[in-house]
């Protein structure tokens, strides 16, 4: 029983100077060791491929800003019951040596998050994860090779002080080795099971390789090696950081860019910061917000700095860039499905850019159909974002219900209500964008933004439009050569009957029929049906 | 087209240097402030909600640390379309002048964090995530006004330096006024949408009025106040903290623990910071090991602490203690739900304390049914984590999944297959835990885990057993009534084909037959039909 009065009345209760003392900051690593399911480490399944996942996201990446065709190597093997070894190595530009530690031993240090381009990463916390989930788990530091290609070899075993969010070097040595090699090599030893599934390891790797079809790898895992050559030899081109969109921005951040730029008047900083802002529009903003142009972006006030926010959402702008996004377009599109997958139709969408939040973002689609894929069941479906396959979470995804919510009957799969379709068929959508709206740090699922969802669907329907008819094409053709086949078949009698009748010779009449079929009958081959449609087809 | 020989032969690519240069911290501000939907500011609508939520349950947290039966006033009212202005007040201890920059304007600055023991908020994010997401959308500091009682009064203007993750003090006053008051009052204005809905405002705190009916909250909204009374005048009692529990600690938390012990053996240490660990156990655990328990813990190498580890893993010991924990229990359950539902029938069941992952936690089940709740449509479900009411994400959560999973045809609702159940009825389901495993930092879902659904289940199971003893006791007593009705419509006739058939007076065969049906039929009343039934029924 306590009474209401106050603070001095309760017994047991503390006071607000007792409560004060046991405030604590805590480290942003203290808080994902404790919450590492939020950054994929569930279980020791799901760990298992998070590290695997972050490590080849981070080669990928580092391959490709450097435009070095990636060769990657990939070791998975247990060291005890519970335990595995987890190994990339790359091809990439490698790291400076004096800069590793920072990079990989502490969290939220990145060179991504600020950036309006398309990445893999995003906010600098995967590879360092994996190195905190290995401590954790092992007690063992993570391992580090790199060169960069200037005749040195640094090695590194490195651990993340937690309580500090700093790196901690268990040992570093810098070897003028004259070995002429470029590239990182990341080991970890974990707490982890190796499970095959559609979620496991070699699914994953054969997604990566089908969306990163100029990316050579190897992987070595605990049941063999599997190689996955390159389908191309050509990379798609380096997208182009972008300044943001003024429809893109917030009050709190206009503000403070506002407060941090080197602009010297109104006008310059509404044409310098931002992208699609030109001269005229921006005194177009000035004039509607009624602030003079000249003036510096350092003398606004929180009212005057409010009133160019809603004039810079109320004028009418280009839509922003879009050299910041790199889509595999469907040259990579259908060269990494066909590479990877014995289908016997395949078609590819990429759509134009579109903007949600500000942010540019391109929806690609991939079909294929028909020849050794499974004709029961649902379809395999394959979900990327900037070219990363992702591989939990798909009931979250806006991408499984842009999937769900398209009518796949009138297209020639399976589908009972909103559910997925099925049939012989693998269905792959890449959402490409500058800034992924993941449902949660562990980025397995796209936010179901409503213009993200119609985007996926019309790429959909289109690619749909495109298999139904080859789908009809093939059905067309088969159904013609039933009913010859059919006709043929009671030819022999209905000549006999046809012979005792007019007393004719049988043969003849048989021989008589057999030309009426088939000029009767007769159809185009298969190839000539689909003759001047526009769909692609496997050679 | 690329070359795969070297870096410095790809024209366009970013060598380590360039790369290494673009590398940057990333305050936890600013990861939160663009990642700000992981707090559940995904929407103007559920943004609103999200700030309601983290305010009270602050107050709530407080209040009860202090042991003060609490009052809290809501204002939630627009100033322009878009915007809101959201006022918590509270009567709880208040805030130290001096603390409140750093408990108000910093992210992962809390006292929940390290403690085992069951409160409300946990990591240290919830109102600073308010502030944040205030100054982001409308530019606006938050107000704090403060008093801890001493005749002195708090005033504040804060707002969160981003790039810093530091607070930034707008205004400041701290007046000796000589009130004699204590309690905190917060309040923003956002961007927000206020919908009445199943998860909004009025919902989530009639719900926070039911699972803490020792509150008194006054809500004063847009469409008008709402005034939810105390239904019990006690607390339940303040949780202990306690220390971790060997079988939940992991490796390198183990090593920072060695590390960080001040404890002079590793028996002292086993026995001083864990629970559940006395002497024999420890020696034990030293035994099995291998190691001296004599030793300095600080002399541990790598190889003897995974040793230890190992060992404090094998050793059977008790589970952790309880009162770490602190359940509503029956009194307070059904007093919450009796307030705010009317029902004609309320059952309650708390399960013992159980352990996932080394954390205790507890389930308590409410049912209510019948009464005024609408007999059609799915039951109504409240989920509640640490008597906090979810509102969102119900589908990934294990509370819904254990209530789906249950077979409550044989209860008395109606279901189909693994959905929810149908009926006139409430269930409510509270997780109570010194660390609750939510899905993601916004805390609306329970992962989850095997233990916590089939410990939910189990509780359901029981509550829906009372259930089910009054929904047949109930339909006995009806089938007896139509039974006796029926009997009786038909006296006058049959008395009448008597009369003529034995010449008897009609009106003495009906009387008789009046008596013989009260005889045969009599049933006895609907509460004497429930008598020495282990149920609960309102009065």
């Amino acid at each position: 029983m306590v009474e209401e009065k106050g603070p001095e009345q309760a017994t047991k209760g503390k006071n607000a100077e007792q409560m004060a003392k046991e405030h604590k900051e805590i480290s942003i690593s203290e808080f994902f060791e404790k919450n590492r399911h939020l950054l994929g480490y569930d279980n020791p399944t799901r760990a298992l491929i998070t590290v695997v996942k972050e490590f080849i996201d981070n080669s990928l990446d580092a391959c490709e800003e450097a435009m070095i065709l990636p060769r990657i190597w990939l070791e998975v093997k247990p060291t005890t019951s519970e335990r595995f070894r987890i190994m990339v190595k790359d091809n990439g530009p490698g790291m400076m040596d004096k800069r590793i530690p920072q990079t990989l031993g502490k969290l939220l240090v990145g060179s991504k998050f600020y950036k309006l381009v398309q990445s893999r990463g995003q906010q600098g916390l995967g590879t360092k994860g994996a190195v905190m989930y290995a401590q954790l788990t092992t007690g063992k530091p993570t391992t580090i090779i790199s060169s960069t290609g200037d005749g040195k070899t640094s090695f590194y075993e490195l651990m993340i002080d937690v309580k500090k969010n700093e790196p901690k070097t268990i040992s570093h040595q810098y070897i003028e080795d004259g070995k002429q090699w470029h590239g990182l090599k990341i080991e970890v030893e974990i707490e982890g099971r190796y499970v095959e599934s559609k979620s496991g390891v070699a699914s994953f790797i054969q997604q990566v390789a089908i969306a990163n079809p100029f990316a050579e790898i190897i992987f070595d895992g605990p049941d063999g090696r599997m190689e996955f050559k390159r389908g191309v030899m050509e990379m798609p081109p380096l997208p182009k950081e972008i300044k943001p969109h003024p429809y893109g921005v917030e009050l709190g951040v206009f503000r403070r860019m506002i407060q941090g730029t080197s602009s010297r008047t109104v006008k310059s900083f509404f044409t310098n910061d931002f992208s699609r802002v030109g001269g005229i529009s921006s005194e177009e903003i000035c004039k509607l917000a009624g602030i003079d142009p000249k003036i510096s972006p350092k003398s606004l006030d929180m009212d005057n700095s409010e009133k160019l926010f809603k004039a810079m959402k109320a004028v009418k702008l280009l839509r922003p860039p879009t050299d910041c996004l790199s889509p595999l377009k469907e040259n990579l599109l259908l060269s990494g499905l066909r590479k990877e997958i014995k289908a016997e139709f395949f078609s590819s969408v990429t759509r134009s850019p579109a903007v949600y939040r500000g942010n540019p973002f391109q929806i690609e689609v991939g079909i294929a159909y028909g020849g050794e894929l499974p004709p029961e069941g649902t379809v395999d479906i394959i979900r990327l974002s900037n070219r990363v396959p992702l591989m939990y979470q798909a009931g979250d995804c806006a991408i499984t219900k842009a999937i769900a919510g398209t009518d796949w009957k009138k297209y020639g799969f399976g589908q009972s209500g909103k559910s997925l379709p099925t049939g012989p068929g693998v269905v792959m959508v890449h959402f490409a964008s500058t800034w992924v709206p993941y449902t949660s740090e562990s980025k397995q699922a796209v936010a179901s933004y409503s213009i993200i969802i119609k985007e996926i669907k019309l790429a959909l329907q289109e690619a749909g439009r495109r298999m139904q008819r080859y789908v009809s094409g093939k059905r067309r053709y088969e159904l013609h050569q039933q009913k010859k086949r059919i006709f043929e078949r009671y030819i022999p009698e209905v000549a006999e009957s046809l012979s005792k009748l007019t007393k004719e010779n049988q043969e003849i009449i048989k021989a008589k029929l057999q030309k009426m079929a088939k000029e009767v009958t007769e159809v185009k081959s298969f190839e000539s049906e689909l003759e001047g449609q526009d769909i692609e087809k496997t050679e």
